[in-house]
């Protein structure tokens, strides 16, 4: 009879917005429990516990050096202000426990390589917790790009992720906004996401080139509000994405290929949590006289027993399950991935500041 | 009683393939009629009119002097290829016949502005035949991008057009392909509706700069088969679109704004004729926890009783009819908007040219 998989136990390190949704998932994962909250106030990692009904005996801590020493935690999500990221990510490997990092998950790549080589050196599994990447809806799309006949060859690509719509008290308030705190702005928080669609889209392979579109807008403290740039490869393939805190919610994917044409826009979070939609043409054309198509886009629709962010969880879970259990090596596929994503957004982000030239994407 | 509108007659200037279609539309226009076909060869015009059931007694001719000669001929439909539209478009507009002149309309506006100074001097109607403009559901989409209250602000705009896939036969035998008579390729056929679409959602405010993305592809006879461009604006706003010989079909507006965001995938030619698609979200946002949203966008879905290229030509039969009928002057809409078009193509065939630098758009 095999060996029930191990329940990994998570600790939260900090207590943002999005610590809610998350720790909600680990209580969903059926591999995963929280068993520990810290907070720089004792009293808010307390509150957090009981008002999100955390497990009974979930342990609150006022500090994050604290939860570190914790030898019943075996995994740590690190759902900090960026800037704390090198830090605390570091310091969370050092200690032996896993690492699920919250996205920007760094800086720039100079500072994501030493939290990689922590958790390289330490043998922890990394993640960053990019949630859309774990719906079944994703990979029943890369089986219709991946199908030659249906799609041919990738042509370009196009993604939006926005929300906020300029909302004043937003702009004003929260963290994304502030330059000692997300420096990266809109571009590492909503950008990240097309970024990574872009490259999930292309089989990981990287851009050459990145510029960025030349208006972009900053508030008064310098910080990113709205972004857009485009990627180039030598073969001709080319990617447009646009990011904003100023714009209506939007969330498109657009993958063109020679013989086909995915759409969705709803990529980053699903209208809803039990199904999620997207659409799909492959060897269509105009009709006889160019007077409609030989036939539409077909609607597709993925459902999920658990959100996409229960789906992350389990999958992280599961491979610190197997390290625990098996002695297995930690996956490299996501370091790998969640490095190019930062690679391109700091070509971007060097394209932004010497005046919308090309900039090489690093390696 | 109110007098009868008068039926416009038109004359058809060449046996191109798009020529079936907008035939078929002329006879669908209720205030309009085919009455002469030419073609360098008199054989294809009667075989023109035989094949698609044109009205009987509708007149041949061997050659385009001929067919302008003809005075029971009020208006003239013009799908030559481009490198002829400035010889025949004024020849057109001299002989004191009205213009509907297929796009690309010119190979650069110095050319177009003898067309349109043609047709001023002369007193004729002008207009593209850029069939979408005409279809109700455009109509019904601007007046929700109208609504500042649904809409808000428009941030960004993004179309794609492509078709083709780049079957080789298309390839090597289009006349789209050939530097000596489309010497815009893909740029001023599909690239012309984006940018169309482009300007109409930006009310026709005119771009301040254009840069091409730096991958185009070409032909070897150096004829544009793929290529992309950004638009800005000096307040902030901007846009994005790919054309390409060389991708499945792909029909894309999204147009973003701060409270609304607007998405349609088939906006040349809808999926069928009888009706249109969109979506359209207002006010929406993400959900208690950020679990989904608090409303997916609206499906929308216009009717019309004839196709939108019999609009078209309702349209331009419509004004040319108030000429004609009341001594009404031409509407000078359409070749504002025409101009308008071809401005931002010269600006982006200029940015090619130029390594893709940025280029001032013309005024």
């Amino acid at each position: 009879m095999a060996e029930k998989a191990p329940i990994i136990r998570f600790g939260i390190m900090g207590c943002a917005t999005i610590a809610i949704k998350v720790s909600r998932a680990i209580s969903l994962a059926p591999n995963s429990t929280v068993v520990a909250v810290a907070s720089r106030s004792i009293d808010k990692a307390r509150n957090f516990i009981t008002a999100h009904g955390l497990p009974e005996g979930t342990r609150a801590y006022g500090s994050y050096e604290e939860i570190l020493e914790d030898e019943g935690v075996d995994a740590m999500y690190v759902p900090l202000p960026t800037s704390l990221h090198l830090r605390w990510a570091v310091a969370t490997a050092e200690k032996g426990k896993h690492l699920l990092l919250d996205k920007p998950v760094a800086l720039c790549v100079a500072d994501l390589d030493r939290i990689l080589e922590a958790c390289e050196a330490n043998g922890v599994q990394y993640m960053d917790a990019t949630m859309w990447m774990h719906h079944p809806r994703t990979v029943a799309m890369k089986e219709l790009l991946s199908d030659q006949g249906r799609f041919g060859t990738l042509r370009s690509i196009h993604s939006v992720f926005s929300y906020g719509g300029g909302d004043p008290y937003f702009l004003e308030n929260d963290i994304r906004m502030k330059p000692d705190l997300d420096a990266l702005g809109v571009l590492g928080d909503a950008g990240w996401y097309s970024i990574r669609a872009i490259l999930w889209a292309s089989d990981y392979q990287l851009p050459t080139t990145a510029v960025a579109i030349s208006n972009p807008i900053k508030n008064a403290a310098g910080v990113l509000l709205s972004c857009a740039a485009t990627l180039t490869w030598d073969d001709g393939r080319f990617a447009t994405f646009h990011c904003s805190f100023l714009t209506h919610i939007t969330m498109e994917i657009s993958i063109m290929g020679s013989r086909g044409v995915l759409n969705l826009t709803d990529f980053v979070i699903p209208y809803e949590e039990s199904s999620a939609p997207f659409t799909f043409v492959s060897n269509s054309g105009f009709n006889e006289g160019s007077l409609g198509w030989i036939a539409p886009p077909e609607k597709y629709k993925v459902s999920t027993e658990i959100p996409q962010e229960a789906l992350m969880v389990q999958e992280f879970s599961s491979l610190v399950g197997e390290m625990k259990s098996n002695g297995s090596k930690a996956e490299k596929k996501w370091p790998e991935i969640s490095r190019k994503t930062q690679l391109v957004i700091d070509a971007v982000k060097a394209s932004i500041d010497n005046g919308f030239q090309p900039v090489q994407v690093g390696k």
